[in-house]
């Protein structure tokens, strides 16, 4: 059973008050916040030594990683962090100095971004270091942007470069809060996502959710420096394409706007980021499914991002 | 190094925002939710296969358990639990009608306090079942009943029996959240902390955080049934006395109010609750250290409740 799977027989029936705007299925929960005119943002995600980072990573990069990924979720909901719990499970010895490196990579990340870390624990987890944050945030009523509002015509755009990942920037990437709020702030957000488990797989959520297709341009979609000398120098690497449309850990804002002001968008974005790509890469379509388009024509896109648990 | 140090060692110069009411060293962090007239408390709790329960343990008692311990933080802060997140690490391989029974337990234990489960995550734990639930809960503006507000003179109550939890009744309490709703509406709880590492450890919070010295009645101790007979059965068994004192995963209140409430707090407490003992263990004094007065006289309590993380 993959990941997915499990989550759809678990998620069956849970309990739900009335306070609850978005359960489970979104990239973070979303609670009514009675009286104070905005919305709670609730996410929780972990890494795992050995699955998401090796034992030889630098502590403090790990640290970094954690609250990364979560604040990632935030920022797919266009909100603003606020406030981290950190749970650390632990080896029964442990070394003191590397668990506090870990807490310093993630408190420089939780300090730039004005994250509060409100406590936590450390336990004992015998084999292998397990960290589980959660996150705390803030989105104006009505202002989350969920997966689910996706509509025919509508520009599909990401930020920044895909795949190859996992060749080290997964450890050190910079979570896409302040250009969310300023998407969410300038133009009409109708869903966004980030990039976990990769393009190809990932924007199947959002078209799921919105009950539409897509079409995709191969030219368009942008390609890291990583994935292509990985090509290009491995025998055994995917081709680049591939390796930008089904790579996990890219942590990219996947998101659609209307049509009509992609160009305009694009036009404000270079003036303002200037130093981070944004790609129109494609249209939402009526029709469901996933086409890729090339020089060759149009052929659907099968390719699946990787399951976390496989 | 122990639980506490590391502890200590990690939470010193966290980034902490002024929305924190309370940060790290309480039952709950409580942060501020402006304009709701009320505050948020965020609290989470992780149990690891062979450390907090048996592999041979019924899944919905792993999953109530769960739940049930993290229910307790906010129960210790009088606040009112209201959406959970559950994150579990499981092995690669796994039996996901398992799964769905921890999910079964906690869910029922959700539903009876009206707690709402909004997501959550599985992942990978190659070696053992990692469970963590975060909790958001709140409570009315200053009201959160905090570990630093006990007294000279104030009473000191416990809920329930103590001791020979492991025997049994660790995966099955109930968190004592009605009964610390109605204390804090009706009586002035100067402190309150949630009992999991044991009495004679747990007590040292509140004497520590109120800067204040504890003298306890060794008569008027609640010792449970499970520890009593353990104690005439077991040969390398703690004395009854001493289980009640230093056994973890009670998962009692501890609490104290006003020396002139004692008595008819008991009173209105037998009128309310009858099924559930309410014991007055000892008074709150000025001088630092905890005695412990038994017929013989009054005696420095040494004994430590158990760390976690040994």
């Amino acid at each position: 059973m993959k990941e997915f799977e499990l989550i759809e027989l678990l998620t069956k029936n849970l309990p739900q008050g009335k306070n609850v705007v978005a359960g489970p299925g979104d990239d973070c929960a979303v609670l009514k916040s009675p009286g104070a005119g905005e919305s709670l943002l609730f996410k929780t995600d972990a890494i795992v030594e050995g699955v998401h980072f090796e034992p030889g990573a630098a502590p403090e990069r790990i640290g970094h990683k954690a609250l990364a990924r979560v604040l990632s979720d935030i920022a797919a909901m266009a909100g603003a962090p606020e406030a981290a719990l950190i749970t650390i499970g632990l080896p029964r010895k442990f070394d003191a100095d590397y668990v506090q490196r870990i807490y310093n990579g993630i408190s420089r990340l939780a300090a730039r971004h004005k994250v509060s870390i409100v406590g936590g624990e450390t336990t004992t987890n015998p084999d292998r270091i397990f960290i589980s944050i959660s996150l705390l945030g803030r989105v104006e009523n009505g202002r989350a942007v969920l997966r689910s509002g996706a509509r025919d015509g509508d520009a599909i755009f990401v930020t920044g470069e895909l795949g190859g990942s996992l060749s080290g920037r997964h450890l050190e990437f910079e979570p896409r809060l302040d250009e969310a709020r300023w998407l969410a702030a300038n133009w009409d957000l109708h869903s966004m996502i980030d990039l976990s488990d990769g393009l190809a797989g990932d924007i199947r959520h959002i078209l799921k959710a919105s009950e539409v297709g897509a079409e995709l341009l191969a030219s368009a979609i942008p390609i890291s420096r990583a994935a292509k000398i990985a090509s290009k120098t491995k025998s055994t690497a995917k081709p680049a394409l591939v390796a930008a449309l089904t790579d996990g850990e890219d942590f990219e804002l996947l998101f659609t706007v209307p049509g009509r002001q992609a160009v305009p968008l694009l036009d404000a974005w270079k003036a303002t980021f200037k130093t981070l790509r944004l790609s129109c890469i494609g249209k939402i379509t009526k029709q469901p499914g996933i086409l890729l388009r090339d020089k060759s024509g149009a052929r659907p896109l099968t390719a699946h991002g990787y399951a976390h648990l496989a």
